[in-house]
C-alpha cells in the first residue's frame, strides 16, 4: 500500500506538478548545457582538500550551516528557566521520531544531573515485597522497544484566547515522539506483589521539584514502561537520565522523569500538579479533572510561520504531523481554504499506537492565498475539532487539552501567518 | 503477537527467573526495611539543588556519565585517519535504530564540510533533459520516510582468518540503521526521461576523493533515495550533508555520499572501487565483482567482551542486531553452547525491509562457561551460515561480505572473548 502511495504522489506529481520543471528551465538553471562550455566549472574548496579524519568528532553533530536548528524557550512565558518550557523546532525536523537533541523541555525544578551508580527507584505501599532497583537491576530484566509521543498538555495553550504565536515551534511544539528501550511497569509490580485493595500508584522524581502524579493501576498494567534508553541511546539529563515513566498517549506530564519512587495505594494523592494545575477550568466554574488523554491533533509544520515557501507558484510539498493518544491515527485532511474544502492527506513511513505520524499533500500551487488546515481522524473515529467547537465546549478559561485544528495564512510571497478563521 | 511476546517473556521471567528476586534479596538491596529506620535517608544533591533550565543547551547532549559511549577508530588499520573508518558502539545502543552521532564513518578523502546553498546535484548522460536540482528543489518533490541499514561490505572483514577484534564494535561496528527522508531516485530519473538504452547510473561524490560507483539502473527504479535527512534532522557532515544515495540492501561503499552527480550510460564504468576493491579474490585466482548485497546476518551485543556480565548468575538478557539486504528478518536463533543446540529469539520493535532488527533471549544463567552464537534468517529462507561454511566456499583471501556466525565465550566470572568454534 506504501508503494501505491508513492505511485501515486509521483504520478500526481508529473500530472499536475510539471510546473516545477518549467520554473527550473525559466530560470535558466534546469539544463547543463545553459553553463557555457569555455566556463571553467566551479569547483567547490571541499572537491579539492582533505576534510577531517574518522572519529575526529567521537561524538557527532550537525553542520554548523544547521546552527538555527535548536530548541527555543518564550523568555515572558515564565518567572524562571528552571520553571519554564523550551519548544522542538517543528518545521525544521522529518518524518515521525523527533531527534533526541531537538525535543522539548518541561522542567519544575531544573535539570537533574544524576549519576546513574547512585540512582535507585523503590516500589513500595501496597505490595508484598517492597523493592529497589538499580538501572543495572533493570537491564536483567525483558526489555521492550516502542514508539510514543509525549505532549505537554499546555501545548498550544496559548492559543485558546485566539491566534498569539508565530510558529509551529511555539503553537505545536511542546511534544515529541521517541523510540523507548524499557522494561513494562507491570513486570515490576507484579514482582513486587500487588495487594487486593492496590489502585493507584504515585510516581515521584529525583529531581528538586520532587515531582509527584497519580496513576490509575490499569493504565500502569496496560502499557506503562521504565525507560532508561530514547532512540537508542541513554535518556538525555532534561529527559529523565537514567530512567523515566512514560505513560503512552497521555499527557506529559505525568511522565515522571528521573523516576525514583513508586508508591501504591488505593486512592489519588490529589498533589498540586493534578489539582491547581492540570486542570481544566470550565464556564460554569467548575474544573475537569484527571483527563489524562491526548486528544487527536494535528499541525502542518511546512510552511508555517518560521518555514515560508521559497517559491511563488508551482509544485508544492505540504508537510506534518497527526498523533492520537486513543489509538493510530487512521487518516489526515487538508483544506487549503480554511476548511471549506477538503482533500486526503498521504501518511507516510510507520504509523503507530499513540505515536506521531508523518502526513503530505503535494498540490500546484496557482501563486494565491491560502489558510491552510489539517484535521486527524483516530482509529476511534474521533476527529479533530476546530477551535470554534472546542471553545463552545470549554469555554475560554482553559489551559490544556487544546487540540483544535491551526489555521496558516499563506500569502502570495510564500510568508507564513497564524490567523484564525470562522 | 507482540502483546504475546511480552507475556511469554514476561512469565519466563517469573518461571525462570526468580533468581533476580533473589539475589536482590540476597544482597540486601531489595527491601526498604533492610535500611535502619533510623539513618537518615540518603538524599542526592540533585534533589536539593536547582538544576539548569531549559534551553541552556539548545541543541542537547548526553549526561557526561555517558562519555565513553563514542564511535572509535582503529589507528593502525589504515595509513590515515582522512582514509579510514570508526566503528558505531553497538554494545552501548537499543533497539533498532542507530543515534546519529554514534554511526561509522568510513572516508576516502575526509569530512567533506558542504554549504549546502552552493551544492548541486546533476542527472545527465542518456536522459532526454539533463537537470540540475538544489537541495530547495529536492524539497519540493514527493518525499518518503524509509528505515534501511548501511553495512560496510568489509565489516567483520578482519575475522575472516579468524578472531582478531575483541568487541562487537569493532567485529560488527561498520553498520547503522536509519530513518531516512528523501526522494526516489525514479522520480528525479523520469522527470530527466532515460534514453531507450540506459541501463547504468554512476553516482559521484563531491568529496576530495570524488568517490564513484556503478550502479544498475533497475535498483535505481526499485528502491533508492536521494536522502537529506537522517533520524527527523538534517544528515551529518560525516554521512553525506546535504544529500546522500541510500541503496537498500547493498554495500555501504556504493552509497554514495555527499552526492553531487548522476550519470546515466549503457553499461558500468569498472571504477576503482568496483575493481581493485570491494571485489573478493577466491582461492583459484578469480574474484567476485559487483557483489553488491549483503547477505542476513546477526551479532549479540550484550554481552560482548567491550559488555561483560556484571553478575555471577540468575536471570540474564541477551540483546542482539540482526539483517538481510534480501529483505526482512524472519527470525534469529540462539545458541549457549557454541552451536550445538539452538533457540528462537524474542524479535522485538519494528521488524522493517532491509533494516536492522533487534532480538532478545531471556534466560536463567548457571553461571557456567558459554558459548554465545546467534543465527539470523531472513525471509526468503536464507540462513546465516558458520564462518567454517563460509571459508570452505569463499577461501580467506575475502575482505568483503563476512557474514558468519560470530561466537563469544562468556565465563564464569562475566568477563567475554572473541573465540572461534568448531
Amino acid at each position: 500500500m506504501k508503494r501505491e502511495n508513492e505511485s501515486s504522489a509521483s504520478r500526481r506529481f508529473f500530472l499536475k506538478g510539471g510546473a516545477l520543471i518549467a520554473a527550473a528551465a525559466a530560470s535558466g538553471s534546469s539544463a547543463i548545457a545553459a553553463k557555457p562550455e569555455n566556463q571553467a566549472p566551479n569547483v567547490p574548496d571541499w572537491s579539492k582538500t582533505l576534510g577531517d579524519g574518522v572519529a575526529v568528532r567521537a561524538y557527532g553533530k550537525p553542520s554548523k550551516y544547521e546552527a538555527h536548528v535548536v530548541r527555543r524557550d518564550v523568555e515572558w512565558l515564565t518567572a524562571s528557566r528552571e520553571s519554564s518550557v523550551s519548544f522542538t523546532p517543528l518545521h525544521e525536523i522529518e518524518g515521525p521520531i523527533t531527534p533526541n537533541s531537538l525535543c522539548f523541555e518541561r522542567h519544575h525544578g531544573g535539570i537533574a544531573e544524576i549519576d546513574p551508580a547512585d540512582h535507585q527507584l523503590m516500589i513500595h505501599g501496597l505490595v508484598d515485597k517492597p523493592l529497589i532497583y538499580t538501572l543495572a537491576d533493570l537491564k536483567r530484566m525483558p526489555r521492550v522497544n516502542r514508539v510514543y509521543f509525549a505532549e505537554c498538555a499546555a501545548n498550544s495553550g496559548m492559543e485558546w484566547r485566539g491566534a498569539q504565536l508565530n510558529g509551529c515551534q511555539y503553537t505545536h511544539g511542546m511534544i515529541h515522539s521517541l523510540m523507548y528501550t524499557g522494561v513494562p511497569l507491570k513486570v515490576l509490580l507484579e514482582q513486587a506483589g500487588l495487594k487486593n485493595n492496590a489502585k493507584w500508584l504515585l510516581l515521584e522524581g529525583a529531581d528538586a521539584s520532587g515531582m509527584t502524579r497519580s496513576l490509575p493501576l490499569a493504565k500502569a498494567l496496560d502499557d506503562v514502561l521504565i525507560a532508561y534508553k530514547m532512540n537508542g541511546e541513554a535518556l538525555r539529563p532534561e529527559n529523565g537520565y537514567p530512567m523515566r515513566a512514560v505513560i503512552p498517549g497521555w499527557e506529559a506530564n505525568m511522565w515522571v522523569k528521573w523516576i525514583r519512587r513508586i508508591k501504591v495505594g488505593d486512592e489519588p494523592w490529589h498533589h498540586r500538579e493534578e489539582t491547581s494545575k492540570y486542570t481544566d477550568l470550565l464556564e460554569n466554574g467548575t474544573a475537569r479533572r484527571f483527563t489524562y488523554i491526548m486528544d487527536a491533533k494535528s499541525v502542518i509544520t511546512n510552511p508555517s510561520p518560521q518555514a515560508p515557501l521559497t517559491h511563488r507558484k508551482g509544485f508544492t510539498v505540504l508537510s506534518g504531523i497527526a498523533w492520537s493518544g486513543r489509538g493510530k491515527v487512521a487518516r489526515v485532511d487538508i483544506s487549503l481554504d480554511g476548511g471549506r474544502n477538503w482533500r486526503a492527506a498521504r501518511l507516510d513511513g510507520p504509523v503507530w499506537n499513540k505515536a506521531v505520524t508523518r502526513f503530505y499533500y503535494e498540490f500546484d500551487w496557482d501563486g494565491s492565498e491560502l489558510l491552510l488546515q489539517s484535521r486527524a481522524q483516530d482509529d476511534t473515529g474521533y476527529v479533530q475539532p476546530t477551535k470554534v467547537a472546542l471553545r463552545k465546549v470549554r469555554g475560554v478559561n482553559s489551559i490544556y487539552h487544546n487540540n483544535g485544528i491551526q489555521t496558516w495564512q499563506v500569502r502570495p510571497n510564500g510568508e507564513v501567518e497564524n490567523v484564525e478563521v470562522g
